[in-house]
């Protein structure tokens, strides 16, 4: 078991890069709920490649058949599956790459688990290609939460050195589509500008970026998830690490709650307007991993892409020699950019999972 | 359920701060296999209060007693259960803080999730004191490991903002034993000396701060741990974040891996006395999800402990109206360093979990 | 894993016949329940053995200590762990056993599973003593649902060839509660008389006699419960498996289903006081794995106890070589009736679990 | 979460029996094994429709198309994921059915479930047709399995009252390989002739009839499977109370050895070729929850086809007031016989998940 997460709601996701398809089955969709496919197109449109210069040039289309789970465009209750087919494959540009494991990537380990049975065009079943059907799930899942008054959205937080503003205490569902709708998904475009210009540089260098998606969730209640283990903040960092390149994820200020006092990092309680709120936000929303009612706030660290065209020192596992690699082909210099949409999307799901379990701490 | 990690080794963890007895039932472990009593307690030992100034003065003494999984001091294949008697109460320490939730701590999101029914005596389930069941888990999980090859070891990484070194990429049992013997478990002695100041600065201040623990384990095969969700970090994260006070996971360099470029992060692989290696370990270990033989490396960020003396804005939740609190009683002006063994103890159950489950890559 | 069940109440049972102490642990009740410990106790003593000369002597009290859970006698959210210790331990009644697997027993199987590293005394963690806890589980599921009007009764079906009448189609709290007080536990005291007769007749000969126990429950909704794979019948039966010594479940008409037509199997639907109902009830309640509204009816078969008096050809497992053993000591000749108490807590837990997932179909 | 069972191995069904297509994903499959296609194929023509008068003349072709988790033919470690298009509709032969729920058919837990926003044609996602999609799961497991010697063969233990011989213990896959190749799945034909008789008579008399499918399983070592909940036991029956119309199962001797005396159901052990083995095979080869080496042994019972062609009574869900209702269109008059296959696809999928999960008593 691997490719799947999820307790009430299990999200399971298939595919390789160069094979045939790519899906996912959702399994315990409540029913009744309507799939707006062309708000649903919209939102995978954000992930996908070609959008810009920033991107590789493989413009797939991505356009989801529905294969089960709906009824009239609405969810029946039975699992729903939805796939796209693979039509511009292009795998003679990874030639011989299975044999010489590509430096970062899990060309290696995924040749040490399956004994050289692994599919290893373009990454396989590892490839970044497999957050469209991630994007799938969770934009079928902010569309139902978006009828609960729950919303998610994510910017990109920063590239290589350069930042964007953090997410302020005053977040709201028009601030989260104003981004969506930006070329570069940031809340300050000039600091946006400064990131386009570090992602190109480095793609003039042959070379590649890292980056950082901070995501925020607004309108849940009080009192979802349970302690310990099933908390929500591990629940989200078990899907969250999912995602191809993530390395680190933090809620609320993180590491840089390490940083600081308790003076300064407990969030104090208040009365606002009969109800009992937290004036400030330092937990990301999250207690004993539990919802306080507050915005969740979380951030994803993105490595960057490990195909650069630089060439590189690596081994060939049929000779067992050292060897040097050059990869060939379109790769995006940066991903953070492009995942911003995927680490809503897993998000999404999570919330809506703990939505639907809702808060057996009575009943 | 909440209060449990695990696939093949399940832990459960179960007690309140100040109820009858903690405990943590292992079902899952290897059957014959010794548990040396005495070396279980030096582990212990090694996250009790009370051991310096900086401390708590609680004594516990934490000895566990085992009501199952044993049969000559060594493991039947039932599953274990082990118990810790709560002796020292000072239930009185805490009276009134029923009514007012203390920023930062889980007593306002129990109060929400239980609606009033939470033992909120002394943080209840949400104490930092569960995780003494946790060590007396990880300590098993720790001998068992060593018999095979792998050993776990941890060291605190930063206090506020004075910083340890890291770990070098030479890691050895010596090494973690070193470490583990010292009164401040630190690599370099002298930065240790420094946080200490910080932290009775901090305790003089009446008030608390946060640390990073640093993590490492050696002698793990390449090929455990399953692509996507249940890779090794989902499954760390997902632990990790059980810790109380934990607010953010990262593996390799981590966060630190957004700011970089691809041509630096890439571990080249080369040939190695007949084996493949990687030659750094900006993945700690760690591609797709799966081990590459590498040392594991990962961090978990502690926020500042939530209880300080500092009078704080709260409210009363009896009479739903603004107030303040002021905790008395012994609080550790920082966790982070006593967390340190708790960090090697979840991270080495899960990794004996891993091991257990084995590649079923193929067969 | 193993010795655990249970999706959003997951109930976790430890402990071997003749160790320190056998338990278990619940974790997700619900807050705010009392626990009525005098009714539990009542509970937890109709599976006690030594209640007539049809039972073993051994008397254990099993009186459950809560070592967490609770607060002032109510569940307070975080795990419930109740333990009950082993006095009477009479080890020596065993020696010999370890060496010669009892044919019937989980000995062999376990000796093979731990290799040799399995605590056999009594049977270890395979004894129908680890009933106990089970019973503790499901005795705190019954009160919890009878405040919800739900019940769940049981009796002994058959014994050996002699049958009691069937569970009518009109059952009540009440009707569960006289079956619950009687000596024995049968709807017609006069099929009684003839099983415990069959069982003396059993035990005269050294021998034993298997048994079927009926069990339903009441009062539940229409909707519970998922399709395929995680129905009700799927998740029953997973635990009624559990069981020491169940080899069949079935439910409503079961195994007599497949001899019948569909005319006659079929539950018509017809319109009673505005409600939708069925009109009879072959389909024990669940149609699809989904709760019907109409009670739920289900059979488990004991086989007869393994230990018997009567010499018996086994191997011995250091020699390696046919022989043969003589069991002493006391044993039930029957344990279908001493079953019928554990079959409801199985259930009752089971169905607790189901109403605290509620029915996620829409939301 | 519902359409899913495994642990190492995740199976997760979807499709509607009128949707777009149905489905499987398979998660943990090993890789590098071959799937003979043209095998695969004739196992699940085995279940097809439309072989003789007995079954429905729906002809589906039911031949997969494969998505994800091949290369080149072989399994490659990603997940699997397999569809058959729905081609052969007829949504019209069902026409009103929705407004009135079909006895003893889902179709009115589902309505109350989803509100009715369930797929209700044709039984939607309860349809037998979901069986095809665990037949291409169960074709795979077998070809996996038999490659290690353990070979799963079923036969019709009865039909009506009519019943086939029983296995006998002496079991090869040559015997499973010739009831596989014959028209009706029968050890003696003779009886064969018997049930079709009663079957065609249920149909003569628009009616149906149930039957019991027995399933054995040869070559499996001994220690598989633990103990309490996770049983082989608990696993077979959770997911073979998954195939609709199952509403009993049984392993070895099952209800039967409720009926007998100790010294006849326990199976006695000797010492054969320098072996331990079981002289008789009462348990099924289970005892304690663990393979003793000796052929699993289960029985799985069908209710009778709940679509009959004779008028019945049932409820408007529209118009909330009694009505009747008559099925036209094609029905199995005995689902049994086709069952026969079904039975052994989910076996052999579980005893596959159990062999690749191994035995961690010891490591």
């Amino acid at each position: 078991m691997s490719s799947e997460f999820g307790k009430i709601l299990k999200v399971s996701v298939f595919g390789q890069s160069h094979g045939t398809a790519i899906g996912v089955v959702m399994d315990g969709l409540p029913a009744g709920e309507e799939i707006d496919q062309s708000e649903l197109q919209r939102f995978l449109d954000r992930r996908r490649p070609g959008k810009n210069s920033l991107s590789t040039a493989r413009n797939e289309g991505d356009v989801p058949e529905f294969l089960s789970g709906l009824e009239n465009g609405k969810t029946c209750g039975a699992p729903l599956c939805a796939v796209i087919r693979n039509s511009d494959q292009h795998s003679k540009d990874y030639d011989g790459l299975a044999d010489k494991p590509r430096p970062g990537h899990a060309d290696y380990t995924a040749w040490v688990k399956w004994k050289g049975h692994a599919d290893m065009r373009g990454g396989g079943h590892f490839s970044g290609r497999l957050t469209a059907p991630l994007c799938i799930a969770g934009g079928i899942a902010k569309q139902i939460l978006s009828r609960r008054g729950v919303y998610v959205g994510a910017h990109l937080r920063s590239a290589g050195n350069i930042w964007d503003e953090p997410f302020s205490e005053h977040l709201t569902a028009e601030l989260f589509e104003e981004i969506a709708t930006k070329p570069f998904p940031v809340l300050n475009d000039q600091y946006g500008e400064f990131m386009q210009g570090v992602i190109e540089k480095a793609k003039r260098d042959l070379d590649s970026v890292g980056g950082i998606v901070e995501c925020a969730a607004i309108g849940l209640p009080a009192g979802l998830g349970d302690p310990m283990f099933a908390g929500v903040e591990n629940r989200l960092a078990a899907a969250l690490f999912g995602i191809p390149a993530v390395k680190g994820v933090e809620f609320g200020d993180g590491f840089g709650a390490a940083r600081t006092r308790g003076s300064k990092n407990n969030d104090r309680f208040a009365m606002e307007g009969g109800k009992i709120v937290a004036t400030t936000n330092h937990a990301g929303g999250i207690l004993g991993g539990i919802t306080t009612g507050m915005p969740i706030i979380l951030r994803a660290a993105f490595k960057p892409t490990p195909s650069i065209g630089k060439p590189q020192k690596t081994v060939s596992l049929s000779a067992m020699e050292n060897t040097e690699l050059q990869i060939h082909g379109r790769h995006d210099p940066c991903i953070a950019h492009r995942a911003v949409p995927v680490v809503e999307a897993v998000t999404a799901t999570v919330l809506l999972d703990l939505l639907l379990e809702g808060n057996h701490g009575t009943f």
